[in-house]
């Protein structure tokens, strides 16, 4: 399948090498491609460069936020929270529309210091800012609540015993990214939290997470709901 | 123990009838002890009125706000959380100074419809404006997570094999406390998520929660963080 993802960071980095692993046709893109090609330090997590990293996944192309999202059948949204809309407005309507958009952002904001808060929360979420600013647009929003090694490896801890949430407007969408999530990256547990407003509880989930991965020195954990 | 627990609705005879039947000395906590008796009627959600429960659990004693507080040794908030700060205040600062006070009442304001937002959210929380209002107590924020049934018996569900969360900015009182919820309740993974702050997680839980409740139709799940 074409594939688009929105950002060069971690995770459209995880994204973009699984997908292509799985034969996935698959352009990653960026604000200004010049300008990610010419970073060559690793950045300030220890992450290597886009340049650096792309050399061990030359199959997973690079352009720019327009031009990957014309490439997918199916855009993945792995920019940063806070300049997530605009990526997608850089990416254009006309690049999206009708195309399922799975949304995995969070509205995180570091300007105030290491202590990290949400820019958008409680009355409303990223989610459905970016399903108003494309009406046209199935936004679905997922894999938000791990890190992004877990999105595409639920196995690496608990035998992938844990859970995830999915929601959006657009049933037929929901569960078809639920079936990728299955078959791509395995999960089993993929909880659907109803129509995009859920995304507020998706994102809010985010304060607790964090503490978490304080607390236990690891990104590598999950929750499993239980009953 | 002697025990006071502040607030007459699920939480606080869920929690006041289990501590009762543990052999401590409990008494609850209301605005108007005559207001409370005259409720006769089972109320929206159909749990029936203090009174009718009050026949069933005649251990437990029932006073104004400022007497429970005094007569515990230790005090539990399970009051509204929109009306926490005003029952505290009502408790009285030298009924509750120098001790702890357990914290498990959540945010949520139900005035905008039945959908609730948090009152407060994001840069605060309700376990740290009642640290901030009160700070000779040693408030220690737990239990919030969960419906009240799993409070007081988490093996209701799962073997008991879930998580609850603990924060406080007393290292002691947090001891206690977790101690307590093993001995009492049968909770097994209490995981301390550092100073009062870490109630911001813990309250904006809650949406994801609430909509957690929707989709499975009960409060009787919980999740367990695996790693």
């Amino acid at each position: 399948m074409k594939i688009g993802i929105l950002g060069t960071g971690m995770v459209g980095q995880v994204l973009g090498g699984k997908l292509a692993e799985l034969g996935h046709d698959v352009e990653i893109g960026t604000r200004d491609v010049q300008q990610t090609l010419a970073l060559t330090e690793p950045n300030a997590y220890g992450m290597p460069a886009f340049s650096t990293w792309q050399k061990e996944n030359p199959m997973v192309k690079l352009g720019n936020y327009a031009h990957a999202a014309q490439h997918g059948e199916v855009v993945l949204n792995a920019t940063n929270g806070t300049g997530s809309l605009a990526a997608l407005q850089q990416a254009g309507e006309n690049n999206l529309n009708g195309k399922i958009l799975v949304d995995i952002a969070n509205p995180l904001d570091f300007s105030q210091g290491n202590r990290p808060r949400l820019s958008v929360s409680n009355d409303d979420s990223l989610g459905e800012q970016i399903q108003r600013a494309f009406p046209q647009v199935k936004v679905v929003k997922t894999l938000n609540t791990v890190t992004a090694f877990l999105m595409v490896n639920p196995g690496l801890i608990a035998n992938g015993e844990h859970s995830l949430f999915i929601c959006g407007n657009d049933e037929n969408a929901k569960e078809r990214v639920t079936g990728w999530l299955k078959q791509w990256f395995g999960w089993r547990d993929v909880i659907d939290l109803g129509d995009i407003s859920g995304a507020r509880g998706m994102e809010m989930y985010l304060p607790i997470w964090l503490r978490l991965w304080g607390k236990l020195g690891t990104g590598m954990f999950n929750v499993k709901v239980v009953k």
